[in-house]
């Protein structure tokens, strides 16, 4: 196998799939086939799973959802034709695999069945899918090339090194690959390690776009045998990265590698099986192919985390088929944050804001609401709680028998906006988006069915202190102020009574984020932490406002996953617990 | 191993561990040691991870967890001196295994993991645990026991074979098997057919109690080698259930039957490695032993659910520390059951009932509310929404801006209600109970942040005809009308408009019911449904709600999972999500 072989020419298809859109992500695939073929490419990659959209969790579970699929999948192949497509999707055999089909003349040529099923964080494989058993390399104009699907290239040995030692010089890789910050970086330096160490190029092809808490990030690359980037595709955008491979470049090196050759011999000593061949395939020569395509620059964090909240938002908002978003906007920072993604998402024609005032908002806070909305070109509906505050007041009186004022009065004013905003979401078919962040949701420090009444909760997973950062960066980035620089500056406060600020109930937000970065993304204990320097009173302080809080962040909105551990599907910690306690 | 052993008295520790209370668990299984050893057993039986509680979940990521109960375990095996005691608990080594620990002679003897993990409905178990090996018997006075943990026995294979071929005459089996209508018999004839396929008694021993959306039936069991059940212990109570065992009657089953002489060839002849032995051990003999003990009479399925959702409730008040809970009475049957099932499980002085009739509310269901309230003893606030239905509508009209009323305004009452709990929750400290059935959580027939708000779902997995059942039962074991024939009669209407009924909106009951059990707990699509012999149009529609109503859904509140397929953790379905769209 390929002692001489021509350059290829590949194109990665970064696909926005919707999960359960079968007809809409076919069609999708073909257009993108078409389009790659178009470009003069031999060899066209998509996403993991992308004919079924990922994850498709318990659908999973349905025949019909995985039968509809393998039929999907029959009428696609009769697209590849001249070209040859790995297409990811659930394959329904003796059991349900997580597959990528190679799709070659008009026909389903061969499968290839993932190994390596991901069973943490937020991945459930295990629960749906068998795994497959064996590496698989097929031929193209006699170029091997070995397939991989997502977590099997993060493993360090086979499937990758078996494709590799049985001749591929380039291994794909059909992803799903979720984001959080810094990810792309750190993947992509994966992907160098394994083209180095494989002596192989590597052509990884991530899905880009929001399924729920999920947000992928797109960046699919392609890395040739000594690791330098050929192409990279744009972050959070869907794209089709063409580029020009040298599988000849990888033979050479081996022959001046002499690891490689031992660990050949090695290999076929062990009685290893090899890599499956799925046979030998091609399509007509394109012409000269010059080695290498676009590379896009790589986002900084802040505006890669952005970029993370507005792809998952919007997302959220089209696939669910919503016109129009709600904020309510309070004049503090998280809410005005929310508004910038939701205007960056959707523009500013699709985006209302409401403001809800009562005797405690100061004329501050309600100037800066009314400013921001006029910055960012979004109506805004002004409703004042002042009336509704004095009839529950009065009907609970009676029942309160005396007791002094407390939360109870100050839940109250959140719900009751959390009414309204319902009311204009049920009147008018929009979507309502919360405003609290991650710092808030970790202790607690929110109103459920109040503040946390929403669809979407697009703060989620982001930290106060990094809210901050984002404002700045927008503000920045746009080179005015779209958020006012009060909203900045102003002691962070809910406003529910008179002189409130945030302060007065938790630590400073710069404490509070350092501590909930080790407990709840890090899973340290108390005595880790404050070994870390932290104060203990803060700290089990801290813990234990995080542990009470798990009921209310159980009746939570989705947002978008950006850190290492966000709540929801990727942290899973029962109600009842009384450890720590 | 073993010709001639004298019978052995063992002890099912049928406890009601709590998730993370380890101080509390290893108090409850040291006196349940303790009373086994006066009641004259050799071997004490303890559920599956009952020194942390089941299931653990994330708590299992966190290193101080582990090793907190890896040091409790040490202080606990001083416990067993003129005893043995199979407890189970999670075991850090190399990794965390689903372990048992023979405690004997003051220390851990010896320790099994289990071999096969479940990963699938509400269980997670793959991304916890690293998978046991080796099946392993230990022999205790002469008598072969073999160890398995829950799902180990389900399997017809090993490690259960491998034991009873390695010489073992009794199969013992630590679990927390989580209830579901009609189990405890389908588990009960499964632990018939392993003991007599295995010629061995087998003992099985399971967690009771409830935690989050779980509850674990007890029904622990001790069944000879004919099939023939021992001792059953009571359902939905702890127990400490003491049962004498004759191993030489496996033994004498053994030299008859054939197969088995057979079988241990087979195995011997295979090469497989046999059972692990986890050592001989051997306590005072303890007298005269008699086989057999107290079986417990198993509840009809009315009973059996009533009695699940109780124990389901109870423990999540008691074990989250709540005094008191509240539930909102309508007048209709939903809250009736829910205010029946929160007096059974705390009595009346625990619970307050709220009502908050509207004008659209008749006298008939205030009256049947009051009704309610003074048959069960319990306080009954009354508080009407008139007024603040009228300051919202005030407030909202410019905005809607001559729009007809619609679900919008019908919401807003729910959610007013919501808030009046709430407030009552937030002043006093109760737990607030949601009313919904699965029937409405199914489609979304429930308000989000109305009456869906609440800390717990006591019906949130009870169809609306199982809810008539129950309440009929209810009534009949105790011989009046706790709740009046007129709630049972009257047309089921949530009186959010004038002569609403919730047949304009849903198919009947009994319809809708039959199309649900299908979709949602079968998995069937709407051709099979169809063919079932239901309408097309109506098959569409339910299909159509429940897919839209799953956003509803995950902010839901926790509730008992009484069936083979419950909402939350053992139903995980995407909110995004075009499937059949």
């Amino acid at each position: 196998m390929a002692a001489q072989v021509e350059p290829l020419r590949i194109a990665l298809a970064q696909i926005d799939a919707t999960v359960g859109d079968i007809d809409g992500n076919a069609a999708a695939i073909a257009r993108s086939i078409g389009r790659a073929r178009d470009a003069g490419a031999q060899l066209a990659i998509f996403p993991e799973l992308a004919l079924s959209g990922y994850p498709p969790e318990d659908l999973l579970l349905k025949t019909s959802f995985v039968d509809t699929i393998g039929s999907a999948l029959e009428g696609l192949a009769a697209e590849a034709r001249e070209i040859v497509a790995l297409v990811g999707f659930p394959e329904r055999r003796d059991d349900v695999y997580n597959a990528a089909a190679v799709l070659a003349d008009g026909r389903v040529a061969a499968v290839y069945h993932k190994i390596f099923l991901p069973n943490y964080g937020v991945f459930d494989e295990q629960r749906y899918f068998q795994a497959g058993t064996e590496a698989a390399v097929f031929e193209l104009n006699g170029v091997g090339i070995g397939v991989t699907i997502c977590e099997d290239i993060w493993e360090p040995g086979p499937p990758a090194t078996t494709a590799a030692l049985s001749g591929a010089q380039l291994i794909v890789n059909l992803s799903a690959s979720p984001y959080h910050a810094g990810k792309p970086l750190e993947r992509e330096e994966m992907l160098v390690q394994r083209a180095r160490d494989n002596l192989a190029s590597v052509a990884f092809c991530n899905m880009v776009g929001g399924q729920d808490e999920l947000v992928f990030d797109g960046c699919s690359s392609v890395v040739d045998q000594d690791g330098r980037v050929l192409a990279r595709a744009p972050q959070f955008d869907e794209a089709l990265v063409v580029c020009g491979v040298d599988p000849g470049a990888a033979s050479a090196a081996r022959l001046r590698d002499a690891r490689h050759r031992a660990a050949v011999r090695r290999e076929r000593d062990s009685g290893a099986p090899g890599a499956r061949s799925l046979g030998s395939l091609s399509v007509p020569p394109a012409g000269p192919i010059e080695v290498g395509g676009p590379v896009a620059e790589p986002m900084g964090e802040d505006e890669e985390v952005y970029a993370a909240l507005v792809t998952g938002l919007r997302d959220y908002v089209q696939k669910n088929g919503f016109e129009r978003v709600v904020v309510a906007l309070s004049g503090g920072i998280d809410s005005a944050l929310c508004a910038l993604v939701a205007v960056d998402a959707l523009g500013p024609g699709r985006v209302s804001c409401v403001t809800m005032p009562s005797p405690y908002s100061s004329e501050a806070t309600r100037a800066d609401a009314r400013a921001i909305a006029e910055n960012l070109g979004t109506d805004l509906i002004e409703l004042p709680i002042d009336g509704l505050m004095k009839v529950y007041d009065g009907l609970l009186r009676p029942v309160f028998d005396g007791r002094e004022p407390d939360i109870t009065e100050e839940n109250l004013q959140a719900r009751m906006r959390g009414n309204i905003v319902m009311a204009l979401s049920n009147k008018f078919g929009w979507l309502v988006l919360t405003t609290g962040n991650k710092s808030e949701m970790s202790v607690g420090y929110a109103t459920l069915y109040g503040d946390m009444a929403g669809g979407f909760a697009v703060l989620k997973d982001v930290l106060k202190g990094r809210v901050y950062r984002l404002v700045r960066w927008r503000n920045e980035s746009e080179q005015r102020e779209l958020v006012p620089a009060s909203v900045l500056d102003r002691p962070p406060s809910a406003e529910l009574r008179y002189e409130q600020r945030d302060d007065q109930s938790l630590p400073p937000y710069d404490v509070l984020d350092g501590i909930l970065t080790m407990y709840v993304e890090e899973d340290l204990d108390a005595e880790q932490i404050v070994r870390d320097g932290y104060e203990r009173e803060d700290v089990e302080r801290v813990i234990r406002l995080v542990d009470l809080a798990e009921y209310k962040r159980r009746q939570a909105p989705p947002g978008v996953k950006i850190s290492t551990r966000a709540f929801g599907r990727d942290r899973r910690l029962p109600i009842t617990n009384r450890f720590g306690r």
